[in-house]
């Protein structure tokens, strides 16, 4: 499956802050085909660091996507039954605008002067995408970590647009130990003095300062086990006790990959969105502001994932059974800690192929 | 109980790396008087960030102790009966020589030239502190996370020198995981440009990258329950959906803070001595290792602690029974985390001096 990027550009867009954006650009992906009466149609949220590829090999650089193992014919999203979905977010550097794009009013990257961002701000664009491609309701919104919280938003935002939803290792709102997370790396981004307060695109950059943050986020998305089971004690050669562990090599490479592929003012926008994300809102109850939902849940999390543990997703299962709506939960038993929603293949398929196909039958 | 730090030096010290510092001084506090027949001294062993000072009052700038809550009159470690110490380690930055020392052969700090240093090297120099007060045999060694790992290493190094061992919160060896957090604090000062390699003593040094790297420690140290009840998902002020919350705050406060008293390159030496720890050593048996000790244990592990979680400590305990030692071992209940050993001062203090009473008596 050969897959191309494609482009949605709106004129203006109004953020939760009140700030305009104008255009706004949207990078995404389509598999498969929408049906006659647009039934179909499954629309993927990305985590924090994803993009719209989501599935297939790219054209542009031959990559698989993010989620390869979930979404083609035959797999969890089938896309010999569903029409399938997936942008960029907003605020995001792979396609969708963000701080990296060219601010028309300047005419340089937007830099320091893009708006803050909102996870309803993510949601109500992706929303305009789907209407602009002429579907009035989803089959399902579906995603992992960051994914799982746009889910949640879509169920309530747009309550009569998403017939099912289904966060993954996800949360309605980040505990102190998230925030502080997010918080260490955007700390590093801005301890590195190529930073340049944000205005850094005719420089290097804080490549340094964003490779410390993606280490931080690689521990945290993985297990004690996993870590034990990949790295273990061993050293990177033999020569002498002074040698670095292989989990520094691999630290040490994956930060420096994730600066080739990432903006740090993305980093900081997107994580802020996350951080600020509260469900539950002023009223601080969940199940009040779950109240409005109608489509139908499933709700997964993994036994090791520490960074978004299953309580957070039991919370979310407790508020919609507290409202009488229809939720299935499975906590699903991995070693692969946060990871597990993208590596955990075999089970979620079965649980999302029959959740998937009985919302269809509903419908 | 006012206290002043006391330095003892050698003209010369040998490493494990076959490198020769001389001189070698050493930072030590004394509580509480040694005995006639030298058979009440307990060594106190600190933890990564710690120091010489444990207990009272200091004189030189009125601060407490770091283990204030357990050494003095009355106290787990009741210096009306024992003569307590504690010692700076090696390649430390309060008063025991490290990286930040003067050079004798080139009249500068040593920087990166600081030889690479071993739990081993520790533990041997203070032999010669203890030693050189004319102790024979300590009653105990004892203290938490890192200094589990060096009462550990004084069990095994010396086994004739102490008749107990209380290691708390600790581990015989680093997990993948553990390293890997040591290793994003080492990359975050080296990612500093005011690093200069190491040798940054006529500059600010790595001030910000330092104080990155304190903020990772810092949520390692807490456990998720104690950071949600300490800060929540509250803001500093309420003025808008953008203010920080308390948690970035904190970890703000605490990173600029830990600049003021610790030294980038001791951070780098220590966490390197740490991570290469491995009592089981070549042949890879715990139990091995362990086969010579003479002491009693008393081992200590508390329930909410993720980075030295208690499975590590159990470990170790069921080597010791493995080899038919005398080991006690409590798993504590605690919210605080990894922090626990330093709060939780109701619970270890009754286990501690039944403990220290009972080996007293056996003597």
């Amino acid at each position: 499956m050969i897959v191309s990027i494609k482009t949605f550009t709106l004129d203006s867009f109004e953020l939760d802050s009140g700030d305009v954006l104008s255009p706004v650009e949207i990078a995404y992906e389509p598999y498969g085909v929408l049906n006659h009466d647009r039934s179909n149609a499954v629309l993927i949220l990305h985590a924090f660091s994803g993009d719209a590829h989501a599935a297939g090999v790219s054209e542009a650089d031959g990559k698989p996507g993010w989620w390869e193992s979930m979404i083609g014919p035959g797999k969890a999203f089938d896309t010999n039954r569903y029409f399938v979905l997936c942008s960029n977010v907003l605020g995001g550097c792979s396609g969708t605008t963000g701080p990296s794009s060219i601010d028309p009013s300047s005419g340089k990257p937007y830099g320091s002067e893009f708006p803050f961002i909102t996870m309803g701000d993510m949601v109500r664009l992706q929303k305009r995408l789907v209407e602009h491609l002429g579907i009035e309701k989803l089959l399902t919104v579906a995603g992992g970590s960051m994914g799982g919280m746009q889910a949640l938003q879509w169920a309530t935002a747009f309550p009569e647009a998403c017939a099912s939803v289904i966060p993954i290792a996800s949360s309605h709102r980040h505990s102190a130990q998230q925030i502080a997370f997010n918080e260490v790396g955007r700390q590093a981004i801005m301890a590195d003095p190529d930073f340049q307060g944000g205005d850094y695109y005719d420089g290097p950059g804080p490549l340094r300062g964003l490779a410390v943050a993606r280490m931080v986020g690689h521990i945290t998305y993985m297990s004690d086990d996993s870590m034990h089971e990949k790295f273990g004690r061993r050293r990177r050669s033999m020569q002498s006790a002074e040698d670095i562990f292989e989990v520094e090599s691999y630290l040490r490479y994956r930060g420096g990959e994730f600066v080739n592929r990432f903006d740090a003012n993305s980093y900081i926008t997107i994580t802020r969105a996350m951080d600020t994300f509260d469900l539950a809102g002023e009223s601080d109850s969940l199940g009040e502001a779950l109240e409005c939902c109608k489509a139908r849940f499933l709700v997964l999390s993994f036994t090791s994932d520490w960074l978004y543990p299953s309580y957070q997703s039991q919370e979310i299962v407790r508020a919609l059974r507290g409202r009488n709506r229809d939720v299935a939960y499975v906590e699903l038993p991995s070693n692969y800690g946060h990871d597990a929603f993208l590596i955990e293949a075999g089970e979620q398929t079965d649980l999302i192929k029959g959740f998937l196909a009985n919302t269809y039958r509903k419908l």
